[in-house]
């Protein structure tokens, strides 16, 4: 297939101005139904449904076939059964569609039979020149164009809103879940990207064309095995320079790798041999669902850090405490701050503060303590990044800390040479996550835990290093700050 | 200190008939108005203010010294100025009161002279026999009873409902988050205990206490440092036979012991002799408060497992995948299953589905294939713990799998010779939570990703592996299954 020009052969998956839904159906048990009600709610652009028995469908205009559609069809979604997609590739083929998306399962995964199916497949999409996403896969959603076929009853799950973070999932399944737990978390999607069985688009295609995607910042991906790896490697390579990778592959234990063998009928390849690429090619690797997106946030809202030195700021000394543990777990430095920088933190602090690192201003803090302890941190040239804990339900701090804070953070990083990175860590309940997600609105991410927050600047940290290792460190950083204003 | 009748001693700090507050305030800003807001909103009991220039606080009679009240008092909390705790206290012995909580601040922790304050309170709480909890802590919240001393304003944070967990928190202001956070994820808490400097009680107390109390099935403790580390060592070798005590410790690192001595003025300690002293002791370490807590959570409503052989029950494979990968790097074994038990399951299970190890029902799945398949695995003898995985958002699964499923795991349990722990990951969003907290409450632990379930299952069979080797298992077994009817 063709992989030269991936920004305009893969646009129209994600931006299409319309949408043939084949297999579209009336019954709310199938896929073909979910899929026009998901379309319908957010798309702006036409969507025809195909069904040879209806007339209609939740309200819209049915066709008997592609070729009965009177107007040009930018992309085809298509979920019937599988000994039937061919003739539909084949009828989209004739109609000019040159974008397909096999919802379908019944493909390599079931066997023999089905590999013998995705061979014909491609050698039909070959000879019409249409890029096929899938098949087996629930394909994708794109919350800027409303583009949403995925097929779950949209009662059962939520759509995360419009936002940073590009996510390729090769399974499914875990794919939607993550959408649904984003939607709650209130975590920005750019793109998400089901691959399924990814017998023509793959991760390459997707990180060439999610590299120049204004949307994305960040790249994440679900990876099983690849199957063309030094084409994986080159994207990666050009990749990361320019925006950071974070994969989590499974199949890391020899159990695990069994499991993938009997699921998808892949094989997962040595994960050392996944382990060694990731590290050449500046690939984060996460361990978990909640690892993967904690580093994606930070990443997507946070320039990278230019060193490993942590400046700890907290409301809770024990918290500070724990925030120091998991730094230090992580391999970073929470260093004592200078005699000049502990007298300026002194100046403004209470006489009860420990003006150390951790910075800890202690229980009886006011607003402005943490706000002026920021800004002596940020600009003592001693610390590369910086956790806050600002234990919101104290009684010195008030709602507007986090309109405050983060202006001062913004207006000090906007003057310094090279802006230091701040995430912040919040344990708490509702009160505390409102105000939580109102600092995330505003840029600076939050998470439920020291644990987390530490993982979150290791993060940043560790993209970093890649940046100033392959050269692009002040490039990156000029770039991040136009996009934020930062 | 009399040591001897923890129970009896202690009992009152947690259901007293009356307490005092020495420093009611009518001012919203002190602490001594929120404690009374606090105590007032749940106490049933007589709670008397005590502040000499009020008639009137939040609508209950003040008093101007605990002499005064006609009653006898239970508990005094205290929270006046360091300099007047003292005299406070004398007044607490001389009206006969034997339980005292300092909420205080201004003892040990700020030198010398603290030091000194401290020495002259615990003269005069031996003088009176009076057994005292702080300085320097936010004190108790049991939901039960009622019982709430801390200080925090209750429109900026939440209180957990009543279960079976106790949290014994070194870190006052740490041990509110934790509450807070708790009340949000609905997570049960039988008595929360602050011990600030703990003066007099102290770890060792708490176990003896905990160790029999009805209402407390697991004992959670976040530690900075012990004083008396002989005691707390004969206190966990007492309490671990019979109930599991999990231990978050800080100060691992040299800068995180740093970071605990400046802020509470006590020498954390090596780390290396605490982490023998847990594995001695058979303390479960956690390394950070989700960890803590999601453990907790499984202990709490879960039996022990007998070994580590882990079966996997899932409606997405890519998350049996991951869930392998978790329970592989634990040390655990995702075992594959023999011939008879895989041929029982591909009778009950679609033809599509995966009978291997993980049991991938795929997401074609109805109710009745995860219900069949854990009861062939429950009865198998060939695992000891069970991860479900239920993807409640797939069209097969309905609401009413939750009840079904619990009901049929608790009758299968009761059948067993040892009953077979099972916990669920579940990620998603608003109706996944949902459901999965009705599944929690009905006593499946559930957690939000693959990998902090199969640290709960790790947690299972880590005491459970204790208590063989202190030859308690079957015993514990026995009473668990009495006190949750399995």
């Amino acid at each position: 297939m063709g992989h030269h020009m991936p920004r305009e052969e893969l646009e129209p998956f994600f931006s299409p101005r319309s949408i043939a839904v084949v297999g579209a159906s009336r019954d709310p048990s199938k896929a073909g139904y979910q899929i026009v009600l998901n379309l319908k709610a957010k798309f702006r652009g036409k969507i025809y449904p195909i069904n040879p028995y209806a007339d209609e469908i939740l309200g819209l205009k049915c066709f008997k076939s592609v070729s009965e559609v009177p107007d040009h069809i930018d992309l085809a979604v298509i979920s019937v059964p599988a000994d039937t997609v061919l003739k539909v590739v084949e009828e989209c083929g004739l109609k000019g569609i040159r974008r397909v998306i096999v919802i379908s399962a019944g493909f390599r995964e079931i066997g023999p039979e089905g590999a013998e199916r995705e061979r014909k497949l491609i050698e039909i999409a070959k000879k019409y020149n249409i890029r096929v996403l899938g098949p087996n896969c629930v394909g994708v959603y794109v919350p800027k164009t409303g583009v949403n076929t995925t097929f779950l009853n949209p009662s059962k799950m939520g759509f995360p809103p419009e936002g940073h973070i590009a996510f390729i999932s090769q399974s499914g399944a875990f794919g939607v879940a993550v959408l649904d737990w984003a939607a709650m978390r209130g975590l920005g999607i750019s793109k998400f990207i089901s691959i399924g069985n990814r017998a023509d688009v793959d991760e390459a295609d997707l990180l060439e064309y999610l590299v120049d995607d204004e949307d994305t910042r960040v790249i994440t991906m679900y990876v099983e095995g690849v199957e063309n790896g030094r084409r994986f490697v080159e994207a990666l390579r050009k990749t990361t320079p320019r925006k950071p990778v974070i994969a989590l592959k499974s199949g890391r234990s020899e159990a695990g790798a069994r499991a993938i063998a009997s699921h998808t009928g892949s094989l997962a390849g040595s994960d050392a041999i996944y382990d060694a690429v990731f590290k050449q090619t500046g690939v984060i690797r996460a361990y978990g669902m909640e690892d993967l997106f904690d580093m994606a946030v930070a990443l997507a809202l946070q320039p990278p850090a230019r060193g490993k030195r942590v400046a700890i700021l907290t409301v809770g000394g024990g918290s500070g405490v724990m925030a120091t543990d998991a730094a230090i777990d992580l391999g970073l430095e929470v260093p004592r701050l200078s005699d000049s920088t502990i007298e300026k933190l002194r100046r403004v602090l209470l006489p009860i503060a420990s003006p150390y690192n951790p910075v800890d201003v202690t229980g009886s803090a006011r607003d402005e303590h943490l706000i002026e302890a920021v800004e002596i941190l940020m600009r003592s040239g001693e610390i590369d990044a910086i956790i806050w804990i600002p234990y919101f339900m104290v009684p010195g701090i008030t709602e507007s800390i986090v309109e405050k804070f983060v202006e001062r953070v913004k207006k000090v990083n906007r003057e310094l040479d090279t802006p230091i990175p701040i995430v912040g860590a919040a344990t708490g309940g509702e009160y505390t996550w409102r105000l939580a997600s109102k600092a995330e609105k505003m840029g600076i991410p939050m998470y439920l835990s020291v644990e987390r927050a530490a993982k979150a600047v290791w993060a940043l940290y560790r993209y970093g290093e890649w940046l100033r290792r392959v050269g692009s460190f002040e490039e990156y950083v000029e770039k991040f700050r136009k996009l934020v204003g930062m």
